[in-house]
C-alpha cells in the first residue's frame, strides 16, 4: 500500500498539443542516467544542479538522425520539485517529438507517470504536505485574481499552519492520555482534562470558521453565482450583453469554462463571476418550459448575488420586489434600466419608492447605451468584498478539505460533549484519536504512526 | 524596413491552454532586467548563463501575493536561442497565471513577441538561415518520422549548405563581372565566360534536382495521399477500417488533423498516410453525388498509391483494372479482398489473371478478419520506399522553397541561354544578379549588399 518512489517516471509537463517548445520532465533515481543514454552534449551525471545545457536527443538505434537539438536542465535531490533527482527536457514542441522522446524515455527505463505524480512525490518526500498539493492543483486551474491568492495562499501551506500548532497541541494530550492507559491499574490523571477541554473548544472554533469559509471560498474558485432577474422584456438579456460586451474576449481562452446558454463567467475586478439570465421565468405555458423555469428559480437560490432589473419604462409595481426577499441570494441589487429612454422624474420617483420598501442598493443604467455599467461593477465588487473574507484570512476551496474539516469539526463537538459528561480515559482516548484521524487526514499525514512516534521519543519508557 | 531588435519581447512558447508548467520567455537587451523587477531570489544579474533559479514572480503593486513560485533560466547572448539575453521562466501552467506574467512583463517594459519572432531574431543575429527558421516551423508541425527527418535535416541547414557552396562561386563570378563594367572602356575580360556557363549549369542541374523533390517532399509532409478505389461492396470501407483500427488512437492527439469524411491519417513505419475512400465512385444517380464522384476522381488523380480493391467473391471483370492506368498515381498494389469467405482456387485463378495483364503487385487479405493487412502495409511501405528519396538526400518540402528554386531554375536557364547568344557584359551581369537574388531568396540573405562586400573587400581600389 505504501507508494514506491524507486522507480523514474517521465511525462510531458507543458499543455497537450502544439507549441514553439515542449518541457518533458524525468524524475527518480535514474532521471540522470536514463537521459544521458538519449543524450548527445555535455556528460549529464557530470553536471552542477539548476543548470541548463544544449545538446541532441538521439535514439541509440538510429544514432544519425537526432530527435531534436533542445535543452536539458538538470535539478538535483533533494533541492527539485519533486525531491528527487530531475531532468527538464526542452524541445521543440511537435507532437510527433513529443511522443517520440516519451517512447525512448521508456524505451531506456522510464515509466510514464500517472496524473500528479509529480506531485506526489514532492508530497512523498516530505516537500509539501497534502493541503498544498491540492493547493498546487488550484493555482493550476485557478482562472481569477482572488482564486489564484487563496490556491496559492495554500500552496504555501496556510491551512496547514493554522491546524498543525492547534493539532501538535492534541497530539501532546493524547499521548499523555496513552500513557495513563499504559498505567491504567495505578489510576494516574496525567493529562489535564481542564486544559483538553479548552483546548477541543479551541479547536472546534478553529475548525467551525474554516469550514464556513467554503462556500465563499468554492463560489471564488467556480466563479461567483450571480443571477439577473426581473419582469420580461426589462432587458436582462441587454445587461448581461452589455456587461459581457468589453471583457468576454479575456475569459474565452479558458480551456474548460463551462459554456451553457443561460450562463456566461465574466472577470470583473480581482473576481470570476458567473452570471446567469433567468430570461423567461414568468411564463408557465408547457412542461419544458415549465422545468426550464425551475431551474432559473434553483439558479437564484444558489446565486450569491441577484440582479433584480426593472424596467423604468413600464409602471412600477412594488409586489415584483418581493421575489428579492424569496430568494435564497445573499445579497441583492436593484438594477433601474431603460434610463436613456425613460422619464428622469419617473426614474426619480420610481428610485425613492423603492428605498422606502427595500434597503438594497440600486443601481440606474441603460443597458443599451451603457451608462452606469462601470458603477454597477463597481456595486458588484462592493457586494462581494462586503460579504467575502479578508484577504489574509484562509479560505477552504476543497471540498474534500471541507468534508473532511466538518467531520472533524463533529469529532471535536463529540469528544467535548464526552468530557463534560466525565467518560472514562479510554473513551476519551478513543474520541481523541478519531479527532486527530480527522484532523490528519486534511494535511494528509498519518496519525496513529504519529501518535507513537511522540509517545515513543518522548517517554522512552523501555517498555 | 530594417527589423529591429533593440527590444525586449516575451511570449508564452509552450502550447496553449492549462497544463503543469507553462514557459514564457522573454528575450533582449532587458531580458534580465524586466525579469529582475517581478523577481524574489537571486540576484539574475548576477548569475552566470545556462543556470536556473528558483524564485517567485511579485507583482510591484502587490508585493504581499507572488503570482507564483517558479524557475527562470538565464541565457546570456549569444548563446541563446535567439542570439540575444534571454530568460526562460517556468511557471505553473493555469491560464490566470501565464496571462498576469505576460501582462506584468508588459507592463514593465516588454514587448509582446509576434508569430515567430524568437526565431526571427535568431535569423537577425545569423543563429540560423532562412530555411533552417523554415525547417524549424516544419519540425514543430511534423507528424511522422519522415517529415521530422526532413525538417531536422533542413534546420540543421542541409539546403544552405548545397546551395551556398554553389552560390559562392556565383557570387565570385559576379564581382568579376562588376568589375568589368567598373572599367568597361577598358575592354577587359575579367570574369571567365567559359567557367561562368559550366557553373551555371551544374546550378541549374541541382536547382532542378532539389524541385522535383518538393512533389515528394510535401506529400511527407502532408501526409502521403494512397486512394482506396474499386467496386462497390469489394471492402474498401471495411479496409479502411481495419487499417486504421489499430493505429487510430496514435494520430489522434495530433492538432490540426485533417479530419474528413473520406478522409483519414495513419502511421505506418515512419510515414503518415492520408487515406482517401473512394466509396461511391460508380453511383451517378444525383447532381450532389456527381460531385463527389468528381471529387473521388480527383482525390485518386492526386494519390502517390492507389489500392485497387477485388472482391474474392464475385466473378472477376479484367476490364476493371483499366481504372489503374487511367489514374495519375505513381504506384498501384491490387488488394484481394474477402479471403475468408472466397474459394481459393477462385482466388489463385484471380491471381493469375492479374499477374498476366499487370505489374503491378497483388495483396490478398480479409478486411474483415484482419488475415494480410500487416503484409499490405509492409508493400505500401516498399511502394513509398522505392518511389522516395533515400535518407541522405536533401528534400524539399516548403512551397516557399519551391518557388523560389523554380524562378532561380528559370533563371538560370536563361542565363545559359544568354551566355550562349553572347550578349553584352551588362546583360550577363544583370542576369547574374537576378539569378543571385532568387538563390538568396530561398536561405534569405540579400545579394546586393553581399555583391557590393565582396567587391569592396577584395578589391581594395580605393575608388
Amino acid at each position: 500500500m505504501i507508494y514506491q518512489t524507486d522507480d523514474t517516471i517521465c511525462a510531458v509537463s507543458t499543455p497537450r498539443g502544439i507549441g514553439g517548445i515542449a518541457v518533458i520532465r524525468v524524475s527518480g533515481p535514474k532521471a540522470v542516467a536514463i537521459t544521458g543514454t538519449l543524450w548527445r552534449g555535455t556528460t549529464l551525471s557530470n553536471v552542477k544542479s539548476h543548470t541548463a545545457h544544449y545538446g541532441e536527443i538521439i535514439d541509440p538505434e538510429r544514432p544519425d538522425t537526432p530527435l531534436d537539438q533542445c535543452v536539458a536542465t538538470v535539478f538535483k535531490a533533494p533541492k527539485s520539485y519533486t525531491g528527487e533527482d530531475t531532468v527538464e527536457i526542452s524541445v521543440h514542441g511537435s507532437a510527433w517529438i513529443q511522443r517520440e522522446l516519451i517512447r525512448l524515455l521508456i524505451a531506456n527505463g522510464c515509466r510514464l507517470a500517472e496524473r500528479g505524480e509529480f506531485t506526489r512525490r514532492a508530497l512523498t518526500h516530505g516537500r509539501i504536505d497534502l493541503t498544498q498539493a491540492e493547493g498546487i492543483a488550484d493555482i493550476i486551474a485557478s482562472t481569477s485574481r482572488a482564486a489564484h491568492r487563496i490556491a496559492m495562499s495554500q500552496m504555501k501551506g496556510s491551512i496547514s499552519r493554522r491546524l498543525s500548532i492547534l493539532r501538535q497541541q492534541l497530539v501532546d494530550i493524547s499521548a499523555l492520555l496513552e500513557l495513563e492507559l499504559d498505567f491504567s491499574e495505578e489510576d494516574v490523571e496525567f493529562a489535564d482534562r481542564t486544559r483538553l477541554s479548552r483546548l477541543a473548544t479551541d479547536i472546534f472554533d478553529e475548525l467551525s470558521r474554516l469550514h464556513s469559509t467554503f462556500k465563499t471560498g468554492n463560489a471564488i474558485k467556480q466563479g461567483i453565482p450571480v443571477a439577473i432577474a426581473g419582469a420580461t422584456n426589462a432587458g436582462k438579456s441587454s445587461l448581461l450583453n452589455t456587461l459581457l460586451q468589453d471583457d468576454r474576449a479575456i475569459v474565452s481562452d479558458i480551456h474548460g469554462t463551462t459554456r451553457d446558454t443561460i450562463e456566461e463567467t465574466l472577470e470583473i475586478g480581482d473576481y470570476l463571476f458567473r452570471f446567469i439570465d433567468t430570461a423567461g421565468l414568468r411564463h408557465t405555458t408547457d412542461e419544458i418550459e415549465r422545468i426550464g423555469i425551475q431551474r432559473s428559480h434553483e439558479a437564484i437560490g444558489h446565486a450569491s448575488i441577484l440582479l433584480f432589473v426593472i424596467d423604468a419604462c413600464q409602471t412600477f409595481n412594488p409586489e415584483s420586489l418581493q421575489l428579492l426577499n424569496e430568494t435564497g441570494s445573499d445579497t441583492g441589487i436593484i438594477v433601474i434600466n431603460k434610463t436613456d429612454v425613460a422619464d428622469a422624474v419617473e426614474i426619480s420617483r420610481i428610485t425613492q419608492q423603492i428605498r422606502a420598501m427595500s434597503s438594497f442598493p440600486i443601481a440606474t443604467i441603460s443597458a443599451k447605451n451603457g451608462s452606469g455599467i462601470e458603477a454597477l461593477k463597481a456595486m458588484i465588487i462592493d457586494a462581494v468584498s462586503a460579504d467575502f473574507p479578508a484577504e489574509e484570512d484562509t479560505i477552504i476551496t476543497n471540498l474534500r478539505q471541507a468534508e473532511a474539516l466538518g467531520k472533524a469539526a463533529t469529532s471535536t463537538q463529540e469528544l467535548l460533549t464526552a468530557l463534560d459528561a466525565g467518560i472514562p480515559t479510554d473513551l476519551v482516548a478513543q474520541h481523541l484519536r478519531e479527532t486527530l484521524s480527522h484532523l490528519s487526514s486534511i494535511t494528509g499525514t498519518i496519525p496513529s504512526t504519529e501518535i507513537l512516534n511522540t509517545i515513543f521519543s518522548r517517554f522512552c519508557i523501555g517498555k
